[in-house]
């Protein structure tokens, strides 16, 4: 198992994959969940039932409003009234601060979750929906709005540096089956139905190891090769997130799919992805605890209309 | 136990319980976590141990782009690019919509959590820490970041109309003490050390009852009557949340202190609070497992600077 | 001349107008300026001229970021970094406060431009342009760009409350070109090909005297009859500005022509309209000359894609 | 006349320079205008009087959405409805589009006016005034409000570069007043009193010469030499503007004076600055006219306790 490249799919196996692996007729017509239907209260109950130490983790970056290579559009965050004006309300003894946050939902450095109405291939979208559905005023379906009473069960993580034996993988370096499965003996963990699969590839040790600056861009990211899809598929996980964006930076060569990962997985297979997660806390905890997986709760901002939302995963141990 | 209110208390009695129920020496001088301090690992293990069903729920509001009496100033969803634009990336095969999400995180409208930097008595914050560290550029104490790391632990729905048998309080209602001690008994839940505690006053269902239009400028908003810190400092809660703001909309008449519960609260005592709870879904499910705790996940946007953040509290039974 | 309404125009009288007063042809095919094309270099040259005594006079209002009934979502002004932050730069000396300022460019209270892109008539807007040229990622033409060099040349005030001596108009009063016209008798001026006409209705004096609040969707606002599109067509007048926003509020109960100021007048005749100006100093500034012309300047912000501009035009006397 | 830079000032002259240019008491202890009392009437009606052509030009650039190095945190332009929602009102026939636009407003790309509020020096702004007075809830004095009537008069352009017989200058050039002499002699104009004083510096054919992309933060911006503060002081010109932002990129090296043209031109003399101006097109104007003259207009939006505002300068020959 090498840190190079798998060998590249052509536009033929991608279409087989998409086709293959399309689930828009599994949970009826008017699904908008897709793989979160995997996600069931028993198997929530089960994951619950295995929090032992009490220890939580956050599994989100901060906010950045400053802007870098991997948040060029970055959030603003305005303070609306600060210690300066406490007295400013014009009523006695109240005195308050008050900010404001605003952020673009999607890119490369901030972490977030995909909506099913993120991604389309040739112009549809999770369950054939048409692009028409996604108006300048707002999603008409598949929004965030599926996920919106929050998304909690099963996490696991694969750590698959720590599985190949590297501090962080390579730009270059496709993810494979035989890596996850690697990580998956190496971890003593099986991914299974309803999981909330989390897959580090060391993007972060990578950003300090070249000196923190990292510009996916012109440096690219590790991804998941296309080929792990059908792998994806057949575990049944719920969601699927990661330190990079799943997909590769820059994009692949392969003609008419430049993102793999989010064309079928958001919108074949109904996975939603959460992008840019830190993964150095959960890590250390994981490897503290002895174990791979743990309580994960997901809870997207509830934005009707909205294609995603900045989210702040949160694991219990 | 009357609908009516409660005498007001002096001046003076609040300058006492201010006096009487400040945190700050508590847990050392460099403390900004406040009253998240009383919830430990062991609380969250204790929780997540209690959880049956699997069942989740939300207790979040959907986020508002519409200007109404109770956001006045609403949030921002703004489509950077929908379904018209599919195209317009220039890679073949990337078809993605995009949106920007933005808001003040205060307010009466929207469900947020307050940071510990978000209220001051006379110029000092928790911790006697000055206004100047809360600057236009960012708080430099007591932000949000205290609680970045998720809040996470033993949440416990206290319903006040349910206990008073109304369906919902009436502006000038003031829930004291006797009030939550009644609802502990009619829902056999004791209060303890550690806990999330919420707080019903029905304001949705006063909301619908009055033709779907609430102003709690001009309307009012039932909350805590003052004598009920002592309480809450007492049973070492660690959060508080609401339907309401907590205190009374419009303010108090006593001079000088007209928000007591977020000035002591949040000031004094260190709680961080949760306003403007969708409380209708996490009651329904209380009664349905005849139970009034569960696990609470409550996990804000990691804003560096940040007084608050939105929030979208899970709850999982 | 009552300050009753005029009757109301039929739909085929309105499909009438719009047909026979449409400008697309005249000025190519390619033609995004519409009615600004009136407004040639030797117009502006003899503007200039009659300028006496370097007077000069703004006709917008103050950006509001307070929500009022003109105002539901108001503009936002963030202080970036205010003079309790002087030394962040972390440059010695360097001491500088900084802003951010954004608006929603239409709407009912802010002075702005509207582009020729801002309104259709069954899904075509000026040149017989397809809707799926203003994209959610901007518009592809007929924007604002092209008034970006500035729009400059002569103004003309017409104050329709004065020549109708009342202080202003009611909501219901139509303005019909027999206003118009002893508008210009009264005032001496004559208006012509190229002219920037600025009408009148009082709504500033209206306001006062309704106590300060005014809301538009209860309360109404007086506009221009649509007979009146016929003269401003053929007096050529290169764009037209109003305290109102030149159509009636609320919109007429002519089934399908609800604005059809904005609709003939921006579709049809291609004129940039602006809405919600203030004319209480140029009211007084042209009685204190005894003159209602005036060379009148008017620069939009320079915004590829944008539908319009939010401005502060300015007149020279 | 070397294109190398002139002796760097000492610490000492600036203090120097600052004093003996201050203009706080010219116009009286509650004076907010500056400089701009230099422009009067009389001196607006005359500029009037030189129009010849009626030809217009903008002296503004695009604002723009996309991070550059000039504009690492650039406008926001967001469509709030587009062709793809004409029907989304509600009402049959009306139908149109809508976007919002906000910005910072200062910076290095950004054409944009600076406020007297928005400069410092130990503390203390135009007029001796606090930094208390810059709060987060917005500025109390020197406002851009103090320019919200609009600033129009007699533009003067210097064409530094072609006065000195180059395309454009090195960013280490500094401007000194034999530089601006040359340009008036070369030019055959006289700065006077009252004056809109624009300086080229060849930026944009800078640009375009080193292929497109400019960073001043890492490749500088030539600017003015500090000794030309008291050539501007005397001969009282109104406001300046430049196609950098008249000092250095980056600021010199003088200790605790690293921006002196803001430092003492906006808080001692009174200067508003308008920085990052497109002089292309009115370069080319001016050499057509034969004349370094003409009518200028500018008109800040009008922000209550902004620190400066956005703008696109007209002028009119």
């Amino acid at each position: 198992m090498s840190q190079g490249n798998d060998t590249a799919p052509t536009t033929a196996e991608l279409e087989e994959i998409y086709e293959s692996t399309k689930n828009w007729a599994r949970w009826g017509a008017d699904d908008e969940r897709g793989a979160l239907n995997y996600l069931t209260a028993e198997h929530r109950a089960a994951a619950a039932a295995t929090v032992t130490s009490g220890h939580s983790v956050s599994l989100g970056h901060d906010i950045t409003t400053q802007p870098t290579p991997e948040t060029p559009s970055p959030a603003h965050h305005h303070m609306l009234s600060s210690g300066d004006a406490l007295g400013s309300s014009g009523v006695p003894g109240y005195e308050a601060t008050q900010d404001y946050v605003g952020t673009a939902v999607h890119g490369l450095g901030i972490t977030h979750i995909d909506a099913l109405c993120h991604m389309f291939v040739r112009g549809e979208m999770y369950g054939g929906r048409p692009a028409s559905m996604v108006r300048s005023s707002g999603a008409l379906a598949n929004t965030i709005m599926s996920a919106a009473g929050g998304i909690i069960g099963r996490g696991v993580l694969l750590d698959i540096p720590a599985a190949l034996g590297v501090e962080f993988l390579e730009p270059t370096k496709s993810v494979s089956v035989d890596d996850l499965l690697a990580a998956e003996e190496a971890q003593g963990v099986t991914v299974g139905e309803g999981d909330l699969l989390v897959i580090s590839t060391g993007r972060d040790a990578r950003r300090i190891s070249i000196g923190g600056r990292l510009d996916p861009f012109a440096g690219g990211l590790a991804g998941l090769h296309p080929r792990t899809l059908p792998w994806l598929h057949e575990r049944k996980v719920a969601l699927i997130g990661s330190d990079g964006i799943s997909d590769h930076m820059p994009f692949t060569s392969v003609p008419d799919w430049p993102f793999p990962i989010h064309m079928v997985g958001i919108t074949g297979i109904g996975l939603h992805l959460i992008d840019n997660m830190r993964l150095d806390d959960i890590a250390a905890a994981c490897a503290d605890h002895g174990r791979w997986s743990f309580l994960l709760s997901v809870s997207p901002m509830r934005v009707p209309g909205g294609t995603g939302s900045p989210v702040n995963p949160i694991a219990l141990f």
